[in-house]
């Protein structure tokens, strides 16, 4: 009901705003913010900038809480500014559109995922690697918006986002909107390095560290044919990961699990967030095999590999990190996600300060299976 | 004179053998030895297993000096065994053949890399890469040699070779056998990452570490058609890299030259065997670039690279370890450089104690351009 009013109303305006535009046409928005590092989470309004003539507003529907969310939090990645509303696992409804949007129109579902602006002409842009833009990606928050007069841009943790269309991303409307959000992190981060590594039906696969990435990873590697072994620290995923299709669950403290595994796998994903050795995983890849790393831990932990672990044991083995993807292929990886009915696995939880600081500690104690998702319309 | 003569006498004996043998068929040998770690060369008297069915005998005629040989010899990479004949850069003429050998006959021309046996059929033998044997490859020294009687192998600094002929490089009669011998271990080590890259016409390829390696990675590159930038931490190079068709010389220390690097390379190799910083190399890549790294430092000057390294400015670029070449591959590379008349540049020594020592102190002191090759034929 409530749709096919939007979508009537879009016959008459084709920029109408169903949110308030203050008088200098700014948006109010509000939403939960940590005001110092590690923060609890409050109330915070604020604004964002107004609908421009290639934009759209969003009303959030759902916000995925990212384990990097944490990391920023917690300035595990160096110092930030705050107030901080993180979130860049958006899904939500279309409720304004600029004069010259043409993919988006009032009532569309769409998605917004770690970066809202690139400068367009740079040899990454124009190779829809808008991530690694050479003048900087814009993040979706903690950014600096340099082409809306350096707005500091603020996240999903909040009701709602206006954002260049060429930066939002088209859900189908068959798609299950109660767990998109957390496709345009996790989804994407863990699709573009099993599409760079060419997995394809019949090869060995592992993905290490199950969590909200890792247990992206092992789907689309599923849906491609691949045979998955899922690493993680504990028994208590192993059913999930059997479950998830994975043909193997290694639980890595485990000596028995740890057998046999050298020189077996075509690729390896690793989305573990904590202090690891990949040259254990480099020994696991047969010759010429890969290994991808998306998951980036604190500073004060992080993995290294020596020279030595590249050109001895890991010697024809290829190593590459990879940040989330570009637009273009976050897009084909939101419609190969639908059409295939891949999505996270998520606990809904309701939008407010103290639920979140719980899920976050939950997201610490490695409790979460395997995604929270805040439901942003339960905000008062 | 005395090639027609072994060939005629060839015809008459299928196995014969031109140097003594003791009474239980073990061959006498002679060449440099260090008998303790860091030691001074002096002469070594040692025996080398029967010439097999499979087997023949090599005359040493010159045998490079490879940088690792003075790893070895300072132990810079573990405890060795004393004494120790280095030297895996082997190139010489057959004495003798077994009475199954195929492929060789007396008078042949024929090389010796880093390894002289391995299983042959676990799944790296059997893709041709003998030198990652899941049962070990056996190293042309300091190796201990199961398929005969787990002999003690010794190097090339020495006038005789005993080898399987699967595991010699035959080397066509128009060669410049001067300078053959580092082809075996410099020239492969340099091809072999070349060609896993797929480096091709056009692309623009970075060489770092200006010795015996890089000076041969640059001719390979520059053959393919790249446009190569050759990388080092001097200025007395400079015109070396130029001639030898490289496009630019960086030397890094030089601010100047640094500038305008980053995201440029299609590919790098690293043959640097001192301490570095991998990372500055990786930033120099375009996106899916790759860092190909054959060099391999002392342990405890071992560079590192971190997975923030890697999943931040090194996004979407590859890295790769890569230890010499399989048989067939060392023989493609061998024949490919007497085709194109891809040579190490060498400076040939008197085979002599005092000269292996001086040779070994301009190595350590960057003074080589670009490869000590010891003359064998004037051992006394």
């Amino acid at each position: 009901m409530k749709k096919s009013l939007i979508l009537a109303a879009t016959l008459i305006f084709t920029a109408m705003t169903a949110f308030a535009q203050n008088n200098d046409g700014r948006i109010p928005a509000k939403g939960f913010a940590v005001y110092e590092e590690k923060g609890h989470f409050k109330p915070y309004e604020f604004t964002r900038h107004a609908v421009g003539d290639h934009d759209i507003q969003i009303e959030i529907l759902y916000a995925g809480i990212c384990h990097s969310d944490l990391h920023h939090v917690f300035a595990d990645w160096g110092a930030e500014e705050y107030p901080m509303v993180p979130g860049h696992e958006i899904a939500g409804r279309v409720v304004a559109v600029g004069k010259d949007v043409t993919r988006f129109k009032v009532g569309d579902y769409a998605g917004i995922g770690c970066m809202i602006g690139s400068c367009r002409h740079c040899d990454a842009c124009e190779q829809d690697l808008e991530q690694y833009c050479e003048e900087g990606a814009i993040m979706t928050y903690h950014g600096i918006d340099r082409y809306n007069d350096n707005e500091h841009t603020q996240g999903g943790y909040s009701n709602t986002y206006v954002v260049a269309e060429d930066f939002a991303i088209k859900v189908p409307d068959n798609a299950d909107i109660t767990k998109v959000a957390p496709l345009l992190c996790a989804g994407i981060t863990s699709y573009s390095p099993i599409m760079q590594a060419g997995v394809k039906k019949g090869d060995k696969v592992g993905v290490a560290g199950f969590g909200g990435l890792g247990h992206m990873g092992v789907q689309y590697a599923v849906s491609l044919g691949a045979e998955v072994t899922m690493f993680d620290i504990t028994e208590e995923k192993r059913e999930d990961a059997l479950r998830m299709g994975a043909v193997r669950y290694v639980n890595v403290n485990n000596p028995e699990d740890m057998k046999g595994l050298d020189k077996t796998f075509d690729f390896i994903l690793s989305t573990i967030p904590a202090k690891y050795e990949p040259v254990m995983y480099l020994k696991m890849l047969k010759l010429d095999g890969q290994l991808g790393i998306v998951g980036l831990p604190a500073f004060r932990n992080m993995p290294t590999l020596s020279v030595a672990e590249l050109v001895m044991p890991g010697a024809r083995r290829k190593v590459f990190g990879s940040q989330i993807g570009g637009i273009k292929e976050t897009q084909e990886m939101l419609d190969y996600s639908v059409a295939n009915n891949i999505y996270p696995e998520v606990e809904i939880i309701k939008a407010g300060g103290a639920e979140i600081d719980k899920a976050y500690q939950n997201v610490l104690d490695g409790k979460v299976k395997f995604r929270y998702v805040i439901d942003m319309k339960t905000m008062k």
